[in-house]
This record gives C-alpha cells, structure tokens and sequence, in this order.
C-alpha cells in the first residue's frame, strides 16, 4: 500500500493486527485506498486506522456498494469507503480531520461489528441535502414570497416547480421550515408560516375504484402516497437567483427568514452519518457531525453505544446540520450514552429510543406466525435473536403485553412480511392484528451535560420500559423538549416508559414554534385509562417558559415532580395564555412537593375527576 | 404441506427428490404455499413441480424478495414465488395452467442452476404495466388528440400529466407507440405520428454550472437525465374515460388508432416474466407468455438454453404483449435455441444476443483494473468466469480485440465499478478508455421456425461472432427484421458478427414504420472502413416488401447473397422511391448469385468505390 506513511503492528486475540496509517497523499478521493484496505481486514485484521490531520474527500464513483434497509430512513444502495463489516476492536482515529462527502454515502456503515471506535473527526458534505433560501419580499396581494437562492443552491424549474440541484441528487421543496437566521434557530411561531403545502388534491380521477388490493396497503408507500395528489405550490423566476413562490397555504413568511427545504418525505433520508446495526459496543468519542442527509446517527439491534462529545452543528454558514434526528437507536439494548453532546438545527429530533411493533398478519401452524412491518422505512427489521423474549401486545386492551414467547427464528420474506417461530406454542388468545414487540430490546439510557437546541421538533423521544436518566442537559427545542409516548398508528414505534429520572435539567423556551403542547408530554396513541408508563421522577429542573404549559401527564402510574423552579421567561409573547402550566389525566400515584412556580399561568394544575386531592405543591 | 394433493419421490443423483402436486386449492394466491416448499428445497430436493390444470393467481405482498440487477432491466426490488436459486435437475409443469401475477413480480427468477425446465403454463399479468388508449377524436387547430380510455386503464390528471393507476404501480405517458387495431399492428408509418414527445427542455436553470463531478457520469442515469428537461405534453380530461392531449410535436395520430404508453424509460423494465443468470440447461417448452413489465425471457451469463414454442403473444384483447423484447440473451454460451416460437406484439425486438463491453477506468497494478459499467441498465453485470479469455478492444483501430488476457477474478465494489484481476500482467499498451468483452461469452445461435411479427423495434439483434443460423422464420416488424451491430455508445452491448446464415426465411413488410432503413442491416457505431463482419450466408430467402431497401452491408468480409427472391408486395406505399434494393460500403468478398428481383428499385445495387466490378445477380 504505497498510500500509506507507516504501519505497524499490535497483538489483538492472538491475531496480528496492524495499526493503518493514511497521510493526505489520497485527500483528492480518500474512498478507493481507505476501501482497498478495510475490505482486505479479513484477511488482514486492522486495529487502527488513523488518518494524518487533514481535509480528505469521499466520492462514491468508487465506494462500496450494499442494498441496504436502515430503520427510520428510506431503503438505500448504500455507497462507503468504510464498510465495516464483521470487525472487531477497531479504533479510527482522524486525528482533527475533517472528512467531506459528495452526494449519496454512508461515511461509516457499521453492521456486526464488536468494540468499534470512531474519534476525533469531523464529517460534513461538500453539498448538502437540503437548500436554504433568504426570503426577500413578500406579496399579500398576489399572496407569494420571494426567495434568494445563492450560488450553494443551484435550481431548476420545471412545469412552475423548483427542483434544487445538487452532486448526484436533487431534492424539491418538499419538507419544509422557518428559520430565523438572527437567532440561528427554528422562528418563534414557526408553525403559522410553515410547512408550505407542497401538494393540494388532484381534480381527474376516473376507475381508481376499480384497482383491487388482496392485502392491506400502506397508504405512507411510495406507490399509494402520490394517489389523489399533485403539487400545490407554483415558482416562477424574478430574476437568476431569486424566485417567487405563489399558492402558499399560511402566513406569509417574514422577509429576512431562511426558509429550509429538503424534498419529499419518502426520498430524503438516504445517507445517515453513521449507522450502526448488530454491533456490541460501539464508542464515537469528538466526533463532529456537520451534515447528513439523514441521521447523524442510527443504531439498530446493537448494545453498549456510548456518545461522548459526539455533536451534530451546522458548518459553512448553513442554519442547517442532519436533515433529520441527531442521534436515534432501534431495538438497542445494553447500555445507550449520550454525555457532553451539543446537537444543534437538526431537522429532526436529538434522539429517539424506541423499539419496533409488528403486526400478526398470518397464524401459521403452532409455533409461528407471519408479521407485517407497518412503516415503509420498517422494512427489513429484525425483531430480534434467538431466545428473545417477545411480547404479544393487543394496545387497545393494555399497554403492556398480555402474553410472553421466547423467540425461535426470523425468516425473512420480503421487506413488509417475515415469517417468525417460537420456541413455544402460541397461545390459544392469539390473532390476526395483534402486535409483537421485543421487551429485551431497549437499553438503560443516559443523556447527560448534553446541549439541545436550535433544532426542528423534539429533544428527546423516548419509549423505553428499561431505565433512562436525563441529567444536567439544556434544552431550547421547537416541540417538546421530552416527549414520553407510546406510539402505534403510524411509526410502529413500540415501548412505553418506565424507571424514567429527569433531573437538574435546564428547560429554556421549548415548543416556541407554536404548537399547543407541554415542555415535557406523556402521551398515547390509543385514548383510554389504561397505565402506560410507571415510575417517573421529575426532580430539581429549572423551566424557563416563555409560555404556560410545561408538563402533561397522562396515563401514568407514580410520578414524583420535587424541586423544580418554573419561571416565565419573557422571551416571546404567551401563545396560549389560558392553559394551566400541568395538567394530569388518567394517572395515579402523582406526588408534587417543594417545586417554585414563578409562572403567568391563571391556574398551576388542571386534572381530571380520578384524583381529586391532587395539588400543586 | 396441507395444500399438496400428493407427492411422490424420485431418486436423482443419489438424493431423495420429491415430485410435488399443487392442487387449486391455493389458486387464490399461489405466493406463500409455492414459495414456502422452494424455500424448503435444499434440506428436502424436488425433481418436479406440477400444477392441477387451473388458473393460479400470485401476488407480491408474501412473495420473496431481493435486489436485483437485471442486465438491459432496472435494477429491482425482485419479488417471486419461484425463486430457484442453486437448484439442479428441476421441471415445473403447469399441466396447461394460467399464472395469473399481481404487480411488480417476477415469474421465474433462475440464479446459479443446473437444468431446469419449464412446461405448459400461460403466464399473464392482472393488470398491464403498459396502458392502450383509442384515439377518438384530434383536432389540427387546437393540436391536440382526444384517446378513450377503457376500465382497464384507470388514470389520474396531476398538474395536467396523465398518470394511469394500477395495482401496486404506475406510469406517466413517456414512451409510446401507435399501434393499428385493424392490422393488429404496429402502425403503417408511425414514425410520422409518435413517439409522443413526452419532454422538452426547461426554461430556468440557475447555478447548475457550479455543479462539479470529479469522475465520468452517465447522462443517461436516474439523477442526469430529468435535468434540463420538463413534461411537455399537457392533458385535459374532456369526460370521464376520455383525455385531451395537447402540444403533441408530431402529426396528430388518427381516429381509430391505438396509441400505446408505457412511461418513462428508466422505470418501465421492472418485471421480465423469467430471469436467467448463471445457469447451465434451461429448457422452456410450450410455454405462454401474455405479459411481462420487462421482456419475456432475459438471460445472462448461462449455457444451454432450449425455448421450443416458446411465444411471446398478448391477451385480454391487449394490443400488445410484453413491454420490451420477447427474449434477449447476453454473455450467454453453449447453445441457445429458438425454434417453433411466436414473438407477437411484444414493445421491442424479438431476441437480441450480445455481450457487454465495459470500460477501462483504472489500471490499477500490474494484473488488475478498475472498469465502468456504460449504462445504467447494465450495472452489476460480471463479465465471466474464472479462466475465460477477455479481449481488449479499441474500436477505433479496430471492431476485434487488440490483444488478449485470461480471467482471474471479479471484484464487486458497485453497480458501475468493478476491479477485474487476470492471470496474466497487463500489456504495456493498455490505455484508460479501451474497452474490454468476454470472448468466450457468445452462443451458438439457432432461430427456427419463428414467427416475429406485429412488434415494435427489430425482429432479431444479433452480435455474435460466434455462429449463427436463422432458418425458415416469418419476419413482419416495425424497423429491421435482422440488425447486425457493432454498438458501443449507448448500450455498451459488445459483439459483431461472424459464420452468420440467414436462409430460408420470408420478410413480409418490415421497416414500416417508415425508417428510411433495410431489411437486414450490417451497421457499426464508429464509422470506418474495418472488417467487423465475417463469413455471412443469405440464402434463398424471400424478400416481399412494400419498399425498397432490403439489404445494407457495411464493414463485412465475406457475403454470400444466394437464392433470395425479392418482390414488391404493394402493401403500403413507397416512402422512399428512390432507394436501391441493396447498398454496399466497406466491405469486401462480396458475392451475389442467382437471385430473382421483381421489386420497384429503379437500380438494384448501390456501392462504394472499393468493389467497382461487384454485380447484382
């Protein structure tokens, strides 16, 4: 390997495994030589690829390539240089090198894998997947805006639609939102502006009613999403570089916000930064994560993945950094660690933590059934290993299972059906409907010292029945700061909540885009009294409200609020200035003691009928 | 298995193989109870698959699927209940059976077998993955064209494009062709009435410049070729069941026609109806094919294939059959056989034999290089096997290779690059650029006793130095009945043609739709003067045609044109009276002898200055 300055070699497992070394030599296209190396590991075990502190760009011409399926993104022929596949004790160390890729990469694809670290290295896209736009004028008469697109945002327009042309990928306008580039966050209110209605229904239809589907269809999919729609907005061009936008839904975006746009929902979450799947332990250590077309990172069935100083901001003057969540682990299990993060103007959650339900389409023979995955981006989950404890789930009469198998076998079938065994019989209870989850498959989570903030939607979305702590972070989110659900209607996102500690957090002016919600929320899918989450303490927190609502609880079972301060923070104008600062329903076991409330809420506690003691203390 | 009306076993190879019976018990779907004993294959052999003679429906949702690369297809999410995948010695008989599939499948996907044999079954689709509209009305002042569409067709107006709405699937206009129902036909001079134009160049483009590729990149891939180009043709919807186009390019296609659509061209080759890869001995024997989104029979990299009434014909009153060629065959060795076979209505040519050339990109040591896939219809593709000779080609000094090497290995890194390795060192002269094809990967070729007619396209597209005889066939198509290429620059198909016969045969009115182009054609990409023909036989054929052209030799070395009789059929009009029967350009070792010529040609042959004695006979 003539590309490399030196190497040397260490005693791993009785294997001899070398220490790698590439120097700046291959920055030009670091993919063909960090491949050539990674794909001879096998042969020749690596322990260490360190990379001279430089720039080094990634092209895909000459990438690795995979179908691959990835939880919470679209199906992708994944291309990378680092396909890292079945290794074992391997550190990359970029030494403070910054890697940019170009166009459609997955910078480390990580699957069944052992004791992985990744440090010291700065990822970020030489084009983004999404476009920013300055708006310059608005027209309420004619009802457009006018938008600046500067020379980082090549277009097109075809048939009045804008198309943003990028290096191997272009994206229309699609998902769309406010930012207010004088506070480099979502805009106060954002949700009166935006999204744009990007598509209204179509007019002509004729005999659709005569398509016949034998089996349930995903009205989500690709194929049936498009029925009955077209494009709503129509852009012509004032002049090079500016264009005006007619047929907005809303309020008329400020002159002076930065509108951000990143194409259809079910086409633009195809290069994540790091997605890790069957991997036990996995270390990401000053790590920076500029952009992503997707996740900063996504971790499925793995265990032990511990995030110190793994941040995700926006680079290049972007308001931008992930096009979707920072962080987000499927079916983990082990321990899950989030400390010293900043994740800052993702355009989609901090992190979420959750598993996956299926759905029993067939009962076949005794011990096996056939599932259906309710997600497009579902497909292909495994629910879990041989010897899992799986729960039957029938929502509607609990929110926990009702019966335990231990799991055999998955056979895949095809990326919506997989055929699964048990080790025992199925119970006689059993049907068509019902939903499985893996109870093994969450892990005990902490977030901690981590900053959340400037970002699209939540801080954390957490369904995990396991242990989670959140401890000393700061929060300034456009949702919910916490958001504590259980999902089923339409992510198949399984768990609840239990053994959940909130403590020392700093809450500062979340849900300032406008929506009529709690800084932290528990919350069902499915309405009724049954207990979803169990064992929550919510302890010594400083809320900083520009607003009255700060927590909800719902369907909980013990539940200790002690020592927080709410104060209002004067930040923005109140938006709903009748709400109560916390409301209770269909609860038990709710403990308020020694909290301050230095709110502008007319009433602190509003309940429903079944604790009629319950005060705010 | 509950859904077998018996079973009986067989020894074979010293294996207990098993003949299964399927009863239309599972006629409803046919998907899981197949797939289910397939799947089971390995552990429990089977030696014959039979169906109780009925009408089987498959769907996809419980179908196996996998990523596929389909060479001359899309690249494809593959779903099939048959999927026969290192399997030996294997008949399916239908015993006269209908297969009835559901959306995007594929029929029979053969990977890495040894003889299999394929019986009396019909394979047809529910519902189409092309749509047939009858043009009712058309209007010159407005310019515009009304087309009725039948329940079979739902469709659907977005921003004023025609969508027609199937069962998992859709389609816009794109490509298109006009089809004669009174003829059952492609349409007597179409060329002057479609393809519609379904695209013209867009308006406002911005920045695009700044876009910078560091490699190569295919104009013609999914990302290059929407840019710079918008929908062209606007729709209206006049009454339920009946569409206005406007802004059609050409003449308005009449009252009574049929014109025939089926979207885009880089989305409608989803589903050929068999797939054929790395397989020794594939028989089809009776065998009826209505339908496929694809071609009929796509084989690639196999030995050995026998199609014996094997027809390629439409159904349900559909003017058309499969949406591209009826069977098409690359890389493939030994024999392949076509004889007793119907190819009628089909959207493209009746069989095409070729190899693929690829690229030289890198030279990358002494014994390996990196080469590109041209097209993207042919990414994955791998060029052979261990041992087989590749020859190197530079098709600019000449159509044969340069120089010769032998296979050591193939290295999968995507669908357009791969790293080839040889036994040998790379000659010194090698360059970036030359191309590189498979020698040994071309078949003895016999074409017996087909009828090819009433098609879109070619009859047959042959580039096979190795040997082929085409004997005793009808040929009635659209452009040429026999096209003998030397291609390089759009398919990347490798091959010319050598120890050809063409004898026997009956051309009745080929090329009219109005190409100004012979019969049987010789043709090379790159124009020159070199040999890329050898040792060529056209005996006693009969040649009656409403035109002139019948014959266009160029590059050949060696024809003999014997025995043919060539009349005016007075069919259709003339296009092009002043067209010679035969040109001749280029070549050498021409010989006519004791043909009859009864046609219009006011002169019978036309040639360049190389052959001044050469005479029509």
């Amino acid at each position: 390997m003539s590309l490399l300055c030196g190497s040397g070699f260490s005693q791993s497992e009785g294997l001899l495994s070398e220490n790698v070394v590439f120097t700046t030599e291959i920055a030009e296209d670091a993919t063909p030589a960090v491949l050539a190396r990674i794909r001879q590991a096998k042969k020749y075990p690596i322990s260490e690829i360190k990379f001279e502190k430089g720039t080094y760009h990634f092209y895909p011409d000459k990438a690795f390539e995979k179908f691959t399926r990835i939880s919470n993104h679209d199906d992708v022929l994944a291309k990378t240089a680092m396909p890292i596949f079945g290794m074992a004790d391997l550190t990359i160390n970029g030494q403070g090198s910054t890697f940019i890729f170009h166009g459609r990469m997955i910078p480390f694809l990580i699957e069944d894998s052992k004791n992985i670290t990744i440090t010291n290295v700065i990822v970020d896209w030489a084009e983004p997947f999404h476009s920013e736009g300055l708006i310059v004028a608005n027209d309420e008469k004619n009802n457009s805006f006018d938008m600046e697109l500067s020379k980082e945002y090549p277009y097109e327009i075809r048939n009045g639609q804008l198309i943003f042309v990028k290096e191997y990928y272009e994206h229309n306008l699609g998902q769309s939102i406010l930012f207010d580039p004088t506070r480099n966050a979502i805009a106060f209110n954002a949700e009166v502006y935006t999204p744009i209605t990007a598509t209204r229904n179509s007019t002509f239809q004729h005999n659709l009613d005569k398509i016949k589907y034998k089996y349930k269809t995903d009205p989500r999919s690709k194929v049936e999403k498009v029925r009955g729609k077209e494009d709503n907005l129509k852009v012509e061009e004032v002049k090079p570089g500016t264009v005006r936008v007619f047929n907005h839904k809303q309020k008329l975006p400020p002159v002076g916000m930065v509108l951000v746009c990143k194409g259809d929902q079910s086409l633009n979450r195809l290069a994540p930064a790091f997605r890790i799947t069957g991997t036990e332990g996995f270390n990401a250590k000053n790590v920076n994560v500029h952009h992503a077309g997707g996740m900063g990172l996504i971790a499925e069935n793995s265990s032990d993945l511990i995030l110190d100083s793994f941040n995700v901001t926006p680079s290049q003057g972007r308001m931008v950094s992930t096009t979707a969540d920072a962080t987000h682990f499927v079916g983990c299990r082990g321990k899950v660690v989030l400390k010293n993060c900043t994740f800052n103007n993702q355009l989609d959650d901090a992190t979420n933590v959750h598993g996956t339900y299926q759905e029993v389409m067939d009962i076949i023979g005794k011990k096996s059934i056939g599932v259906r995955m309710g997600h497009a981006q579902q497909q292909g989950f495994t629910i879990g290993r041989a010897n899992d404890t799986i729960g039957l789930v029938r929502l509607a009469t609990s929110f926990f299972p009702y019966d335990y198998l231990t799991l055999k076998s998955t056979e895949y079938i095809n990326g919506r059906y997989q055929i699964i065994s048990f080790n025992e019989d199925l119970p006689a209870g059993l049907k068509v409907g019902d939903l499985i989850e893996n109870v093994e498959g969450y892990p005990e989570l902490l977030v901690q010292n981590c900053n959340i903030s400037r970002n699209r939607a939540r801080g954390l979305l957490i369904s995990n029945p396991k242990k989670t702590i959140i401890e000393n972070n700061y929060f300034s989110t456009e949702m919910e700061a916490i958001l504590i659900p259980v999902e089923s209607s339409h992510w198949f996102e399984s768990g609840n909540a239990a053994n959940l500690i909130i403590r020392n957090n700093t809450f500062q002016d979340n849900q300032h885009s406008g929506f009529n919600r709690g800084v932290i929320r528990f919350v069902t899918d499915d309405e009724n009294h049954n207990i979803a989450f169990k064992n929550i303490e919510i302890t010594n927190n400083k809320f900083h409200q520009f607003d009255n609502l700060i927590l909800e609880i719902s369907n909980v079972d013990g539940l200790l609020f002690q020592g927080n301060t709410i104060t209002n923070s004067g930040s923005f104008p109140i938006l709903y200035p009748d709400n109560p600062a916390i409301t209770v329903n269909a609860s038990k076991n709710i403990v308020f003691k020694k909290n301050k409330y230095m709110g502008k809420a007319k009433q602190i506690l509003m309940k429903d009928e079944l604790l009629p003691s319950l005060k705010f203390k």
